[in-house]
């Protein structure tokens, strides 16, 4: 048995979570949009609260804990921005948290999520030692764990962005998301195929991480442990849960390599002014490689976040 | 005689130029909120056209030439912005432009210019010899030359920036914009002054180039030739159109040294993932230096651009 959400749990989560989140705005850009050579409505979750999608799914699963559950807290492993989305939601509910971090994430998220009082644990980069070291902390207190993914409130949060999305900008021919551990993708495709079946939803992933792609193409879950991409948002594996979800509602997913992912990220910046992280390129440089399936297309992108460590910006590395 | 632009030429300006910008957003931060101790409304125009308010001013000369100065075509001399103003507002009027730029401007702001179709021809970077090189290129063709900031219709157009920003964040009790030649800020204070006599209007200026602040301390017009400021967009002087303006509508002019420029720049970035240029992080410091003026008050700050060139980031110079 996997607990799916549906559309209704993700407009649940919407009104519960509307005290605690940005309606994020959606900009558009006329260069890139001739670049393109479509239409394309960024929505822009990178100047959302923590700087990114994840407290969405945060706050909907700490918003639903039992009083009991809050009385001992949560707990969880991220890469970063789930790890301030939680620590937030945490200290907006007014609970204890202790996130697992790996030694490798960015200063700038391990500040994050310091700034919103939680207790950060440090451990290997690998998926396996950020499992171990989450349950012995948890277990030994009794937390909660809320997974950064692989659990339906999450799922139905992350989706409440495209279902925002769909009323700020109608008529979307595709939306497109990053994909990692897939709760965003999972959620976003539930709200367009609940919303607007006949809008196709797409998923973009970094060649170096490309588990969605291998596991959409054979029909099982492929797995990467530890794969080393730029972007450092999306190097989690799908679980069954999104799996089952993406396989059902997403046409397909495009990858892009670390090139075309820092060279897009540039773009967004100089063009629009905004600052997105190397997750949130990863769909942009996607629509621009793929003319063939984008060209004259509406496409609603999820910038999915914006914290980057501006001492280490990628189109520094040559130089330093 | 000095021809000064009122409250309707700046409403005028709103109309005629409306087709041609963008309405930019007014954004807040809670955490530079309670850093100031104060409410700030952030005025993006870093979100406008080419990346700053200058198309403002630059269409709204553009759109009142008549058609026989069409034929001739504009010229002027800016360090970036005015520039790639200038030259987007003529191709948008189909008419031809030359743009005499010092030979250190910032590649991003050369690329600008250059993608929007105008003519560069570059000069030394005094503001003598810009000067000199522009009535050179003008003179030969009979070019009308738009100033960047000595225009009447120039003012008039910087000023429907805070003519928007008043409608989007009622009630302001101060609104602050960098100086540098004083377009920017002569038109704000017109507007402000002229829809909210109340309002105070101040100014925000490096100490590196501090111009504005020292004639406006002696009553006279004071020149700094050629200062040496990151803030790349604030080194001009006053004239005695925007001195005679600033002197009676802005209530005080607050300097802020380098450091504290780069680091509010940084500031902003991180915090409201927005990619601002130095210049525009200039009234960003100055209210946070300055509580004793602004705590506890509603203040709208003129972000005034976003164009920086991403391999030249302040904070990297120790780096390399």
């Amino acid at each position: 048995m996997i607990t799916i959400p549906t559309l209704d749990d993700i407009r649940d989560a919407a009104e519960k979570i509307k005290p605690y989140i940005h309606k994020t705005p959606v900009m558009t850009c006329q260069s890139i949009n001739r670049m393109a050579g479509a239409e394309i409505f960024f929505k822009c979750e990178n100047l959302q609260k923590v700087g990114a999608f994840k407290i969405r799914g945060a706050s909907n699963a700490v918003f639903s804990l039992t009083e009991q559950q809050c009385q001992k807290g949560v707990a969880t492993h991220s890469s970063g921005n789930h790890a301030a989305a939680l620590a937030l939601a945490a200290r907006l509910r007014n609970i204890e948290a202790v996130i697992v971090m790996p030694k490798t994430a960015p200063l700038v998220k391990k500040e994050a999520v310091k700034r919103s009082g939680a207790k950060i644990v440090l451990s290997e980069p690998t998926q396996k030692d950020r499992e171990k070291t989450l349950e012995q902390v948890a277990g030994e207190k009794g937390m909660t764990i809320i997974h950064s993914y692989d659990n339906p409130k999450v799922i139905a949060g992350q989706g409440t962005s495209a279902l925002e999305l769909l009323s700020q900008a109608p008529n979307l021919d595709i939306v497109i998301a990053p994909v990692s551990g897939g709760g965003l993708l999972s959620g976003t495709s539930i709200a367009v195929k609940g919303v607007s079946p006949e809008t196709q939803v797409w998923g973009a992933e970094p060649e170096a991480a490309n588990d969605a792609y291998l596991s959409l193409k054979s029909g099982k879950l492929v797995r990467c442990d530890n794969p080393q991409t730029i972007a450092d948002g999306l190097r989690m594996s799908l679980s069954e849960r999104t799996f089952s979800i993406i396989r059902k509602n997403v046409t397909d997913i495009i990858t892009v390599n670390e090139e075309e992912i820092i060279s897009s990220m540039r773009l967004v910046w100089e063009r629009m002014k905004i600052i997105i992280e190397p997750s949130s390129a990863v769909p942009v440089a996607a629509v621009l490689k793929n003319k063939k399936n984008f060209s004259g297309k509406r496409i609603g992108i999820i910038i999915s976040g914006g914290n980057v460590d501006l001492d280490r910006l990628p189109w520094m590395k040559q130089n330093s």
